[in-house]
C-alpha cells in the first residue's frame, strides 16, 4: 500500500468513514450512527476518534494524505465552514475544518455532500472516462455537482451546483428555497411521496391509498415497487419525475453541452421507471441533446445521461479522493 | 503600435470587420452590408478583401495575430465549420475557417457570435474585473456565452452557452428549437413583439394596436417606448420579459453561482423596463442569489447582473480578442 486518505460522509442517519488509498483501493469502512441530535461537538468528536483509529492501524503501512469530509450545506471553503444547512443547525459559522485540523493535526477538507458525490463518481464511478461531469443526487432533496477539467466547480461563493433549485414549472410546489417548482419538488424521494399523496387526493388509486395506511410503508421505494407491478397512479408519480428531470436537465445540457450527466442518490434505484420519460422529455426540451443523444451519434460520441455506480458509497469516496487531488487546498477560487 | 488582430462581426444586416490592437484601442472599423443573401462564396470574397486592405494598412506598423470571426449558429471549433445556422443555411458544412486561412494565409478562428459578445464584454464591457461570466444576448433570438477562467466553455461538440433555450415556462410558447417555453420565446426582440400582439388580440391595448397599424413602426423598440410613456399593456409586456430572464439567470445562479451575468444585445436597451421584473425574479427563484445580492452583501462581493456595455461593438471586440488570448488555437477541448 501507498498512500492513502480518509474520506467522511456525514449523512442524516450514518457517519461513515473510510480509508481508500491512491489507487482506490479501499483500506476499511466504519459506519457509526449519525448522532447529530446530540450537537455539533459530540459528532465532531466521535468522527475524529474514527478517524484516528484508522489512522493508528495503516501509519505503518503509508502516507496519510488528508481528510476529505462530505457535510450537507452550502460549504464556505474558504473559511472551511457550513454556511447553512438545515440538516446541521448549530454547525453553523463554526470553523468545523480548522476544528478537525487541529484535532487531527493533517489537513482537512470540508466539502458539500453531492460534490463529493460528483468526485466519487468521477473518479470511481460512471464518469471515470470524462473530465467534465454534473451529478444529480436524488435523496431527501436533489443535490448537485459539477466537475469542470477535472476539478469541482464552487463558483464565487462555493454555493454552485445547486441542481435541484433550477426551475422545472415556473407556478410549481412550493419549495423550501422560497421559489415554485424547483426540480426538488418533482425529483426527490419527498416529491415521490407528495405526489402519490396527490394521486390518492384526487382518487385515482386504491393501491396507493392502501399502501399509505400501512404504518411506515409509503415510501418512495414502495410506491416504485407499485409501478414496476404496472399500478398507473404509481407508474405517472414517476413519469412525473422523469419529465421534471428531462426538463432540468436538457436545460443543462443547453447551457454547458457536457459529455455525462450522472443520475445518483436513492431515488435513482427507480431509474427504469421514470428514465424513459426523461429521455422523451431531453429530446424535447435540448435540440443540443436531440443531435448528440448516443442513439443516434453512438455512445462513444454522444451525450451521456447515466445511472450513478457507487450507490450511497459516492460522497464517500469522493470525499476520500480530494485530499488526493493535486493543488488540494482549500482556498476559494476568488471572483478575478 | 504594436500587435494587433481582426475581428469580423457578421450579423444578419452588417458585415463589421475591427483591427484592434492588443492594448485594446481600435485602429480602424469596417461596416459593409453583409448581403448573405448573396451567398456564402461572394460574402467570404467580400470579407477577405476588406481584411485585406485592413492588413495591407497597418502591416507595416505592427504584427497581425491573427483574425477572429463571429457567426451565428453552432460552430464546430475542430473543423472551423458552421454546423447548423438559420441565417447562414449555405454555410453548413464548408471549411469556413480553412478556406478563409487559405486566402489570407494567416490563423483564422470561428466562433459563435454570443460567445464572441460574452468574451467581448470581458474584455472591453461589464465583465473586465472578472475571470468568470455569462453573457445573454437579447436580440432576434436569445443567445449566450460562458466564459470560465477567461476562457470561453465550448463544452463537448462546441453548443454550449444556448442560453436562449433555457425552459422556463414548461407549456409555454412554442420555440423554433422544437421545444417550448424557451427563455428567447420571452425575452428577444421577435418576443416582444408576438406578446403586444397577444396583449391586442385580448383587447388589452389601443394604443399598441394603432402602433400595430404604422408600417414598419410595431418593433420592439417602439413598444418600449410606448412602456415608457406609461401604457400598461406595453408595460407588462417588458415585465413579462423581466420574468423569464428572472427565471433563467436564476437557474443559472443556483448551477453556477458566477460572480456576473451580462445582459446585451438590441432588447437590453429596455433595461429600465424589465430589470424590476428580472431582480424580483431572480429574489424569488435563487436564494443564492437572495443571499448574494449586491443590495444585501454590497457591489464588490455581490453577484452581479447588469446591462452589457459595448452594445453592438461587444461581438466585434470579442472576435478581436480571440487571437490575443495564450494558447490561441482552435481545437475542441476533448470529451475526455
Amino acid at each position: 500500500m501507498g498512500d492513502y486518505s480518509i474520506g467522511v460522509d456525514l449523512g442524516g442517519t450514518n457517519l461513515r468513514i473510510a480509508a481508500v488509498d491512491s489507487d482506490s483501493k479501499l483500506l476499511e469502512k466504519l459506519t457509526l450512527g449519525a448522532e447529530v441530535s446530540r450537537g455539533r461537538d459530540f459528532v465532531i468528536t466521535e468522527m475524529c476518534k474514527a478517524i484516528e483509529s484508522l489512522r493508528t492501524k495503516y501509519q505503518s503501512s503509508g502516507t496519510l494524505l488528508g481528510i476529505g469530509i462530505g457535510v450537507p450545506g452550502f460549504i464556505d471553503m474558504k473559511a472551511g465552514m457550513v454556511m447553512d444547512s438545515p440538516n446541521l443547525p448549530d454547525w453553523k459559522s463554526y470553523p468545523v475544518r480548522d476544528e478537525i485540523e487541529r484535532c487531527l493535526n493533517t489537513k482537512v477538507i470540508l466539502e458539500n455532500d453531492a460534490n463529493s458525490a460528483a468526485m466519487g463518481e468521477m473518479w470511481l464511478g460512471a464518469g471515470r472516462q470524462f473530465e467534465h461531469l454534473a451529478m444529480y443526487t436524488l435523496g431527501t432533496g436533489v443535490g448537485g455537482g459539477l466537475i469542470f477539467n477535472g476539478s469541482l466547480w464552487h463558483g464565487m461563493t462555493g454555493m454552485a451546483g445547486e441542481l435541484g433549485h433550477f426551475n422545472v414549472y415556473a407556478d410549481g410546489h412550493a419549495c423550501g428555497c422560497g421559489s415554485r417548482g424547483c426540480l426538488e419538488q418533482y425529483a426527490s424521494a419527498t416529491a415521490v411521496v407528495r405526489m402519490a399523496r396527490e394521486a390518492i387526493a384526487r382518487g385515482e388509486s386504491t393501491e396507493l391509498e392502501s399502501l399509505s395506511r400501512e404504518e411506515g410503508q409509503f415510501t418512495s421505494r414502495s410506491i416504485y415497487n407499485l409501478a414496476v407491478q404496472g399500478e398507473p397512479a404509481a407508474k405517472r408519480v414517476f413519469e412525473n419525475v422523469g419529465r421534471a428531470l428531462g426538463i432540468g436537465v436538457g436545460s443543462m445540457v443547453n447551457a454547458l453541452n457536457l459529455p455525462i450527466y450522472v443520475i445518483g442518490g436513492g431515488v435513482s434505484s427507480a431509474w427504469d421507471a421514470f428514465a424513459p420519460a426523461m429521455f422523451e422529455e431531453m429530446k424535447f426540451r435540448s435540440s443540443i441533446y436531440a443531435l448528440t443523444s448516443p442513439d443516434r451519434i453512438g455512445h462513444e460520441k454522444g451525450t451521456i445521461v447515466t445511472r450513478a455506480m457507487l450507490g450511497s458509497d459516492a460522497g464517500l469516496y469522493g470525499a476520500a479522493r480530494l485530499p488526493m487531488l493535486e493543488g488540494f487546498s482549500q482556498t476559494e477560487k476568488g471572483r478575478h
